[in-house]
């Protein structure tokens, strides 16, 4: 059993994780909320009015329980009676509706019953999609997944069209990026593989991020774009309390509140029937929220 | 079968109910938007930027369609191959963090079986909670009850504290109200009883709400106040997404999308953490987001 060794990695990896959108932002610090609850412990980070942030989070989390029914069924979990689950995710609004959202999840799942997985994955979401960050930002992420295996990024990339995606609006949640769960290691040298692979992952989110980020935060921007930046926002929340498996898994395993919703938008807008007209940006945006698009060669 | 009846009546409702709102805002008014979709159509009505109402939202529909296993499951449904389903569901949210936000939903459900219920609820939602408007607020819905059938405003009193409520949250919506569901006639007689009250509570819905605005619209408030609305607003975008069953039953029957998101607010926020402190208002109003409470005779 790893899960000791894996929590203890995962928590470093959220401190350099911090450390790291604390100097590009450069104004504001993150603040850290230790807690535990009946069934585990974790250490929340929070990030708010920064220069360029306006909210980041990075959640460290290692909890313990008995498997419930719901989470059988959610997780298809066939025997095991007790869990532990340790992971990291994070979410970053930016300020500048010019510069996009971004997530990052990394996870390790262990049963019991000695059956174990890593879950994870990393998508952007533009307010306004701009083609060539979109590519750069996919290139980024295969040159991760290469060293896992070669042709994985592709699998991981329609398994996040396919999860990052809402069917009530049929807009997948930005470009997409990599997605993948229940991957399940058959030996001690693929355990090593995998927890190398979302070690790399955490590493690479805010290296990625900050390039993103410094390329457009000092944008002019109008008030329009700044409302349809919180109308984009709105989808997220949309996203996040509709069909995150986060959510429903730490909403089901009773977690905490507070850690679960850590991901929702400082603020954010709904209008009834917003739809863009034809030839401006945002319409353009949505044109690009698609399932099946090679993001690697769009530019080509 | 009275379908067609219900429907009618309903959306003569309808327009009645935003009649009475632009008057009593008197400064915007409503745009209707008549609908279409494979399952049948509707009109919503949807009133923004008023003097008292930020946004105001009411929904008429009128859908067929075949009984999916989702709705099987969700309304517990034996029998029956496809149904006709038609409501009215309103929302109000006001400018003034002094006023309250408001719901009212009346619906008809019928299945080729030949079985068919009424459903609904009508429930205040304060972002400060007023003892006094709280109780006089379900003496009115009690008198909207009585000549149902003596006794039943307590049964779906409790139907609206155990309905209206955030588990993760540990909170009620709000003071509640009322709130049925699956309540099926056994006759003719008792159809146009039920049908009658449904009615009534679409009717006092405005005349009530009214009262409460006008009480509150011009009131002073503070940026933090108005903050403080915003995150009240954030609890009403997690109930409607996580519990709200017209959510679930909309996107579970493929509705109309962004009618059945008439009810998020313009504006929402999440902040992490925000406790109130003890002995402010905000404190105070967390006090009594709690089931279970008599508010006929909180003030006695």
């Amino acid at each position: 059993m790893q899960y000791e060794k894996v929590a203890t990695t995962y928590r470093k990896l959220q401190q350099e994780i911090c450390t790291k959108l604390e100097q590009a932002d450069g104004k504001s610090s993150f603040i850290t909320d230790e807690w535990e609850t009946g069934i585990g412990s974790g250490a929340t980070m929070v990030f708010t009015n920064g220069d360029a942030i306006e909210k980041a989070a990075v959640n460290f989390s290692a909890v313990k329980g008995s498997v419930s029914e719901n989470m059988r069924k959610s997780l298809d979990i066939e025997s095991g009676a007790s869990f532990s689950a340790t992971g990291i995710s994070s979410i970053i609004h930016p300020q500048n509706p010019h510069a996009p959202i971004t997530h990052m999840n990394v996870r390790y799942f262990e049963l019991d019953s000695g059956i174990s997985w890593f879950g994870g994955g990393v998508d952007l979401t533009p307010h306004y999609v701009n083609l060539k960050e979109a590519s750069w930002f996919h290139q980024q992420l295969k040159e991760v997944c290469d060293p896992l295996k070669p042709g994985i990024y592709d699998k991981y990339k329609v398994w996040a069209d396919d999860y990052f995606y809402l069917p009530h609006r049929k807009e997948t949640r930005g470009v997409g990026g990599i997605f993948f769960d229940h991957v399940a290691p058959v030996d001690e040298r693929r355990f090593d593989q995998l927890f190398a692979f979302t070690q790399e992952l955490a590493n690479a989110y805010p290296r990625i991020y900050i390039e993103l980020l410094n390329k457009n935060r000092n944008k002019d921007f109008t008030e329009a774009e700044k409302q349809w930046q919180m109308l984009r926002r709105g989808r997220y929340v949309e996203f996040n309390l509709l069909y995150d498996r986060g959510t429903k898994f730490g909403l089901d395993s009773r977690g905490r509140t507070e850690s679960i919703f850590l991901s929702m938008p400082p603020l954010a807008s709904w209008e009834y029937q917003n739809v863009p007209e034809e030839g401006t940006k945002e319409a353009e945006t949505l044109r690009w929220l698609k399932k099946d698009i090679d993001w690697l060669h769009v530019i080509d």
